[in-house]
């Protein structure tokens, strides 16, 4: 069955690249608004995008594959919040200002970073694997000017593993009681410094 | 409406304790088997313990009353597996070891471990609190034993979002490329000593 947008935006005013971005967006917002990826159809997206219900099958061969386009996009959006974070010090003080970005970045998008890191409805496919790649590479990158060679990889899992619980345990509320700033508690909490302390 | 239950099981024979006890059961299984806290009615439940759709209404005031107590039993097999490990050690070897049956746990248990962790549809109680509480007490007392007292609130903190991070990533999939044993992996990367080196 074809459905046609009822919407008066214009449905054939996007190139092609335009199109799948305004989706995306449209996914984001859609997303954030809901706070569950299964809140997510195609059809929805292309009503917010002013275009016909089948127009996004010009982009996406179904709905996990606009999730997985919008999990990528959030990928980007954390390696440039990672970053950011990072050049604003050296040394460990960049390290844990990653961590506490890290943990400002999940409460800023909630359902966005469970969308990321959860075992939902995404696949993954190469753009994803290739924006979450990215996304890792500032963090291994800063730990492996921190401690020796042979111990970069363990250690970057070590930082991220830390990083992600305090994220996940602020989202899901876990740390409710204490009425402390996720952010704060977490430069605290990182500042306690995780690395040998040699380095 | 009051529906009556099918069930060839004795829907009068338990003991006030007992059927509640059976329903907790019920909900654990049906956790387990559909692996969404979702899929858990006490409708269900009632037909798996053999009693009328209404006789949990004698224990659960909702759904999600059902939810909190199977969390709380959650908590409960989480503090004796931490214990079993920290028993196996001493020093930091026990805590190495309670990080490890803790993302065992979670691999074992991931939708019971997800209800308990989660900002699922589970109200906090006083049951739930103290069996949560009771879980931590494990970990804070062995960090209590390797760090100054003034850190030791923060490295409790510190060791928990290290090891629920590894957990939650675990279960999620995050660490499906490497295919290592979830378990051996949480042992090395613990064994690098988030700890001050003088403990």
């Amino acid at each position: 069955m074809i459905t046609v947008s009822t919407s008066l935006a214009k449905p054939s005013g996007y190139h092609h690249g335009d199109l799948r971005e305004a989706l995306v967006a449209a996914g984001l917002a859609i997303l954030e608004e809901g706070g569950d990826p299964k809140a997510l159809s195609l059809r929805e997206a292309a009503r917010r995008a002013g275009v016909s219900a089948m127009a996004p099958y010009r982009h996406f061969a179904d709905k996990e594959a606009l999730l997985a386009a919008v999990a990528a996009v959030g990928f980007g959006r954390l390696r440039e919040a990672l970053l950011a974070a990072d050049g604003r010090g050296s040394g460990r003080e960049a390290l844990v200002g990653q961590g506490v970005a890290y943990v400002a970045f999940a409460c800023a998008n909630p359902a966005l970073f469970r969308l990321m890191f959860g075992s939902a409805p995404c696949p993954r496919d190469g753009d994803l694997d290739a924006a979450s790649r990215s996304s890792f590479a500032v963090l291994t990158e800063r730990v492996a000017a921190l401690v020796p060679p042979a111990e970069a990889a363990d250690w970057a899992l070590h930082c991220w593993a830390t990083v992600h619980g305090l994220a996940a345990l602020s989202i899901d509320g876990q740390f409710g009681g204490s009425g402390e700033n996720p952010e704060a508690m977490a430069r605290r909490v990182l500042s306690l410094s995780a690395l040998p302390s040699e380095c």
